[in-house]
C-alpha cells in the first residue's frame, strides 16, 4: 500500500484573530493548505505558518479563496472564470513568495471553501483554476476533491492531480459530499471518522451512504482545521491508519 | 554612453477606478512599476498591465506599498521592519504569479510611495525590503532612489541595484529630493524637466539646487504616472534624450 | 403641475480616486444620493459632498450598497435579507452622522446598483431595506424605481415613498428597465433623453418602447453621475423641463 | 455614595472571528463599548450585541477606532485631526443606526485603542473627537480616561463627560497609566484588581504606584474584554464592589 497524506486548512487567522489550533494540527497532518490573505490569512500569519510547517516537516500548499474576509470564503461570489483565474494566480504567487521567504516551498494548490466547492461541480471554474496554477508554475500539483470537476480539469490540462476524501463527511451514491444539513452529512465522532477513513484507504474506494464502494485513487484525507473536534479527529484518523500499517507522508513533499 | 531607462508607476487603479493613462504611458516608458494590490491595483488590473507591457516590450517590476488603498500608500504606517519584510515578500510573489500568468516576467522591485521614501532614509526598513527581495528571488534587482539607504542596503546584501533620478523634482545639496511644498521641489514645465534630465544623464551626476554636480551612476529616470502632466513630461524627457543620442532601454529587460 | 426632482449618485470616489464630476453635478441636480463607504465613498468624501450639497441647496439621501468596493456595488452578492437589513441600517446611520457633522440632513434612502436592482424585483430584499430604513428613522423617505417591489415594500410598511424614472434608459411594456445590452436599453443622446423625460413628466406616465403610456406618480428623475455624458444629460434634462415650465425642486427638502 | 458603572469593549469580532466572551461579559458589566466596524465589528455583530445588551439592561456606547482591522485599532495611524473627526462621526452614526435597528440607543462614545490613547494625551485629537460627537448628536456623552486630554476637551466643548479608571492597570504619580511592559503596569490577579478598584471608588481617588491618592470623579471602571482573565476580573470587581455596598449601574442609561 502506498503512503497516504493528511491535509488540513491552516493559517486561517487574520491580524489578532485566530481560527483553529495550528500548532497542534501541524504536529498531526502531513500537508498544510495555507490561506493566502483573501478569505483569511495575512503576510505575518502566512510566514509563521510556513516556517512552522517547515520545522515540522509538513508540506505546504497555497489555499486560495474568494476575496471575502467577512464571509471567510464561504459565500459563492459572482466572479467570472477569467476573474477567478487571476484571483488564483495572484494568491498562488503570494504564497510562493512568502513560502520562499520562510525557507519552505509550495508544492500544490487547493481551492478554499465556496471556490473549491464550485470548482468541484463547475467545469468552467475548475478549468480556470487549473489554468492559473499551470500558468504560474507548471510544476505545481492540484489537490482536488475526489471525482470532482477540478480533478478532471487538472488532468485535462496535464497538471499533476491528487484526490482527497473528507474524514468527517458522508458521501452520496455518486461519490459527492452529502450537503450539510442533510442526514448523514457529518461524521462527528472521531473514532467513527477514523474507522471510515481506514476502510476507504485500504479499499481504495469511497464508501457511500448505502455502503457501496466507488473505486477512487485516494491520495489524501482532509481534516478540517477550524471545528471544535478538529484536532481530536485528526489524531484519531492518524492513529487508526498507523495501527493499520498505513504510512503517513505528504503526497508531494 | 550606456542606455538609460525611463520608469513609471502604473496599474494604480482599483476595480472601476483608474489613475493615470496607462496605455499612453506604456508607449513611452521602458520599465513599468506595477502596483501589487495593497496601495492600489487588483489582480485584473495587474494582469492587464503585465500583458500590455509585454506587448509593448516594456520591462515590469513589482511595486509593493503599504496596505492602504484609502491613502494610496502615501501615509507612513507603523509597521516594524519584520512586518515590512513579509508585506513585501507577499506582494513580490503575487506580482511574479500574475506576470507569469500574463506571459511576462518581473525583473525588479521598487518600493512605492511612503514605503519607498522611508526606505530611502531608514536603513532598517531598507534592509528589510532588500532581505525580502533576496529571499523571494535572488535573481531580482532593486530599483532604488539615487544615493538612498535602499541602494546601500541592496548592495550590502549582494543584490543587483539600479539607481534612479526623478524628472520632475529638485535636489538638495546632499542629493536628496527637496521636500514637496518647499521652493524648487517640483519641476512642472515638461521641457525644463527634460533638459534637466539630459544634463544629469550626460554628466552622470545629480544637479543640485545650487547647480553642484554629485557624480551618480544613474540607470533610470522616474516619471510619475498619476499627475496631470505625466504623459507630457515623459514624452518630453524621452524626446530630449533621443535627440541627444541617448538610447532608451530597460535597465533590466 | 407639481415640481419635479432631479437626482444623481454622487460622492462615489474612494481615497484619491474620483468618479464623475460632483461639483458640476451639484449645480444641476436637486437631490444627491451619497455613497456610504461600502461600494464607494469614505468619511472624507461623504463629509465634503454633504457640505457642498448644503451650500448649493441640494437635498441629500443615503445611498447604501453591497460591501464591494472592488465591484463598485454592481455585483449581486449572496447576502440574506436579514444581513441586507443590517448592512443598510449601518450605512444609513453613518450617512446621518456625517450629514449632521456637515450641517446637512439626510431626508431619504435609495439603494445602490445591484442592491437597488435586486430590491426592484425581489420583495424579500425590498422589505428588508424598508424595514431597515424605518427602524433607523421612521421619518426618512424611500426613493424607489417606479413600479418596483421596493416602492410596494415601502408603502406596505407605511414609509413615505417617492418613485423615480431614468433619463437615459428605455422601458419595457411592463414599465421595467430594458436590460443593458438589449436594443433600446440606453438613451445616449442628451436631447433625446431630455425630450423623453419631459413627455413622461408632463403626462405623468412611463413611455414604453412601443410608445404605450403607463400612468405613474413620477416624483424624481435619475441622471447617472459616472458616465461620460452624465453632466451634459443632466443639464439638457433640466433645461428642457424648465423651458416646459416645470419647477425643479427636491422631492423632500 | 453614587452608583458606579462597569464598562467593557464588546462586539470585537469580525465575520466568523470572535474576540472575548461577549455573552458572559454582558451579564457582568453595566455599559458595553461596541466596536463600529473599523478596527473590529461588522453590522451583523453590532446588531446582535446591541440586541443582547438591550435584553440584559446594559447601556451601549459607540466605540470608534482607526480603520485598521489588521491591527485591531492598536496602531497609531497618521490621520489628521480633521480626518479623525470624520472617521468618528461616521462610526458614531453607524452605531446609532444599528442600535436603533436593534431597539436600543447609543448614549455615549468612547474612543478605542490607539485612538483613545492618543486622545488621552493629544489635545488636538481629543478636540476632534469631541467636536465629532457633538456635531453628530449633542445629547451624547463622552466616556474618557480619567484626567485625560479627552476629558478636558469634552468639558471645554460643553459635552457631558464621564471619567473611567482601569481595573487591571497601575497608575503613575501623575495619574496616567503605567505603560505596558514597565513594572507595575498590569494587575493580573482578579482579587487584587477588585480590591484596588474598591479603594479607588470608595475614596474617589486614583491610587498611584507609590500609594498617593489623586482625587478624581470616577464614574466608570473599565474591564478589558479580550484578555484571558477578562470575565473573571470583571466578576471579581463587581462582587467586591457589591460586597462593599456600592450600587452598579450605567453612568448613562
Amino acid at each position: 500500500m502506498p503512503s497516504i497524506d493528511l491535509n488540513s486548512d491552516l493559517g486561517e487567522g487574520f491580524g489578532d484573530y485566530r481560527a483553529g489550533d495550528d500548532a497542534a494540527m501541524l504536529s498531526v497532518v502531513t500537508s498544510a493548505n495555507v490561506a493566502c490573505g483573501f478569505h483569511a490569512g495575512d503576510p505575518q500569519i502566512m510566514a509563521a505558518t510556513f516556517a512552522l510547517a517547515k520545522e515540522r516537516g509538513v508540506a505546504v500548499g497555497a489555499h486560495p479563496g474568494y476575496p471575502d474576509l467577512w464571509g471567510f470564503g464561504r459565500r459563492t461570489l459572482p466572479y467570472t472564470p477569467a476573474e477567478v483565474e487571476r484571483l488564483v494566480a495572484y494568491q498562488v504567487g503570494a504564497a510562493q513568495g512568502l513560502a520562499a521567504y520562510a525557507g519552505h516551498r509550495i508544492t500544490y494548490v487547493k481551492a478554499h471553501g465556496a471556490l473549491g466547492n464550485l470548482a468541484a461541480v463547475d467545469r468552467g471554474v475548475a478549468d480556470a483554476i487549473a489554468r492559473a496554477v499551470k500558468a504560474v508554475d507548471p510544476g505545481l500539483a492540484l489537490l482536488a476533491i475526489a471525482l470532482s470537476a477540478q480533478a478532471a480539469a487538472g488532468e485535462a490540462l496535464g497538471i499533476e492531480v491528487h484526490q482527497e476524501i473528507f474524514a468527517d463527511r458522508g458521501y452520496t451514491e455518486a461519490g459527492m459530499l452529502i450537503p450539510r444539513g442533510q442526514p448523514g452529512a457529518m461524521v462527528t465522532d472521531p473514532d467513527e471518522a477514523a474507522e471510515r477513513v481506514r476502510t476507504m484507504v485500504e479499499e481504495g474506494a469511497i464508501v457511500t451512504a448505502s455502503g457501496r464502494r466507488l473505486p477512487t485513487p485516494i491520495r489524501s484525507i482532509c481534516v478540517h482545521g477550524d471545528s471544535a473536534h478538529a484536532v481530536a479527529t485528526a489524531r484519531a484518523v492518524r492513529a487508526r491508519l498507523e495501527r493499520a500499517g498505513v504510512t503517513l507522508a505528504p503526497f508531494r513533499p
